[in-house]
């Protein structure tokens, strides 16, 4: 099977214009297929705020509401995605930006409402197989943000870790997939004020640990759990790291291992 | 050669939720090869007038700041083209939506400032002919809204006129292309209040005859002339009329030809 990288990268990689080129230089220097997923981060909630749209947030995640997906749309498909898409072009990347309602690459169902109503949150149902190959075969690189869609014509907002690995998965039954997730730091941490406490193994038994005491950040597990999801279900290897990860396998601190 | 319709949609039409969903299920029902080109219209401008950033205009044309940049990418890439997606998509259309940075679909440069410096407006120097022959070949349809790129990593802002008729000539090297500008009146009116003085046949000379005389509004002379210069560069028909006509040739009131 071909080598296929699924690279997500998240919020604070993407605030600052110098560290982002930076992660597109290394993305673009990866010589084998490639697909990109990228957050939003703080940008939204800029826009948002100017826009006089409150974000609710319950557990890390946020409460989508009518005004707040419109934003989302506008933040992550829009104005991020083109220009990600436009400096990828100027390092000579094929890229094409897509939201999950582009080619039904990502559908998802509007999240039940239990105790909770996540307003317009999408659970992912389906990742369009065919047309991640169909694109690849054309050398053209995905560069896809985090909105999905119902196939009903309502767009939903969906967590970008989430699509990052059901990108990956669905991916792995074509090729052996890489996926990884970049942030600002070097590895998972165990206290994340120290940079310097990297968990340098990680396997199912550590993950419960880690689970039971909490010893982690709140917005790492979720992580944890999509990547360790991902391994169970095809993924060859996922890395969190850095972005140097990217193009220089020394920069891999935490191994992810069933 | 086999038959492409190139179909433009303006601002008034993508305001109305009710009008837009009308215009959208016409496009749907063609069943031969066609591209969706819309533009933007009140919704960038009310997004800006929240966020504080004013649109400058000059002759019709919108000065394009890096402020004015950010909303319309926000707004036409983003809101607007991934809305239209959505609704296609449950049309059964298997809509993608595109900047011209995508693909490097349309690559254009920034206008040269002689005496008005119109910002970040880009005027059209490439169409990528052969991703849009990809794309056709595997039943995709493009949703392209006006916002192009310099393949330098700069977005541009550009008439979605324009882009409408440059894809339509470039696409009529491999296709029969009826190009089509949909808008609210029924055809090219000699009033544009008075919605039954519709001019049945445009020629070269008429249209020299418009232009000397100013009879008909502002607009729609720019629209004549790309519509003119898109028949002279191998486009087989051009259309501008209400949205009806996409289906039903009944609709079509005003005849141009060389």
């Amino acid at each position: 099977m071909s080598k296929l990288h699924v690279i997500k990268i998240g919020g604070n990689l993407i605030e600052d214009t110098h560290q982002l080129n930076k992660v597109l230089s290394y993305f673009a220097a990866l010589n084998e297929p490639k697909i990109l997923v990228h957050g939003g981060g703080k940008k939204a909630t800029e826009i948002a705020t100017k826009l006089d749209v409150s974000s609710k947030m319950h557990q890390g995640r946020r409460i989508t509401d009518q005004n707040t997906l419109e934003v989302a749309t506008m933040v992550y498909a829009g104005l991020i995605n083109k220009n990600i898409v436009a400096q990828l072009q100027a390092l000579n990347v094929q890229a094409l930006g897509m939201s999950g309602a582009d080619g039904n690459l990502i559908q998802a169902v509007k999240r039940p409402v239990k105790e909770i109503d996540y307003g317009f949150a999408g659970d992912v149902v389906h990742i369009n197989r065919s047309l991640i190959n169909y694109l690849i075969t054309a050398n053209i690189t995905i560069v896809c943000c985090a909105i999905s869609h119902d196939k009903n014509g309502q767009l939903l907002n969906t967590n970008a870790d989430t699509v990052a690995s059901e990108i990956a998965i669905e991916a792995s039954k074509d090729h052996e997939v890489l996926l990884s997730y970049c942030f600002e730091k070097k590895g998972v941490l165990e206290s994340p004020e120290n940079d310097d406490s990297v968990i340098e193994h990680i396997n199912s038994e550590v993950l419960r640990n880690l689970n039971e005491n909490k010893i982690i950040s709140e917005g790492m597990l979720p992580k944890l759990h999509h990547a360790f999801n991902a391994l169970k279900r095809g993924v060859d290897q996922v890395h969190i790291g850095s972005p140097e990860m990217i193009t220089n396998p020394q920069y891999v601190r935490t191994i992810l291992s069933l």
